[in-house]
């Protein structure tokens, strides 16, 4: 991965950890809302650390192989991914 | 919460071993776009319990204050996190 | 139904010349950021419109419903909705 | 713009065509579900154009900005635009 290894573990680990209060939450039979609320919380976080893994992609393997042979294929490797996550 | 208290813990569950499955990843240094594609799987997963949270929520709290006193507490608290959730 | 009609039909119109100004746009040949950043912005519009669609609708037939018999047809018919655009 | 102009074109023209049907079940005061699911539906138009537009940016100006110069203004506007559609 290109990405900035620190990072992506650092937001893997904050979901993770929301994940744990998440479980106690539903063990203390919580409020929905807040449950919900939660779990949008961690999710967000998801998203960064996607968009972070993404990106440091596109930045070095996409560009080393745009640069070398045109980058068809990690293009249209891309594409799949971005096609999934922007619908 | 009003959920199906299994089932919802059974997806934070699984969630948090996908996560714990993209740490092991990460320190593999395994490549980007499966990284990538793992991230989303927990997302999806993530949303899921998140809608199932929040329909029993409707079901039951938001259906019982509108049955009481018209609910408009309830839905309105509702709203605000559906409007999060539908950005 | 149920939502301020003028406004949704004022998000709506909105949306609409915005798709214009996107013809035109793509006609003088612009800038592809330029073009995806207000196509954008009609899907932001559209979003609003459909939250405001909804959260009238259960603020109305949904609540009519629940406190005449329940409301469990008009709730499925509504997850069903809600679970495609959480998705 | 890099895309094919026709494609996007017949996809801004089919959701504008939505929405003059939107405004028309607005106007017959239909029902709020039918009006919702037709503008998810038109959501999902504009989404189709917006990768189209998007991908064949980076197929292109991205890619080529890659070849002439290491493309680093062109990626940071393009994470720009990915960072707000990935939220």
């Amino acid at each position: 991965m290109k990405a900035d290894r620190k990072a992506v573990e650092r937001l893997i680990k904050t979901a993770r950890g929301q994940l744990d209060g998440i479980l106690k939450m539903i063990e203390e039979d919580r409020y929905c809302i807040d449950i919900s609320n939660q779990i949008s919380a961690a999710e967000q976080v998801l998203k960064k650390a996607n968009r972070e893994v993404l990106k440091a992609h596109m930045g070095s393997c996409v560009a080393e192989a745009i640069q070398q042979n045109g980058g068809e294929e990690k293009l249209n490797e891309l594409f799949t991914t971005l096609d999934k996550l922007l619908k």
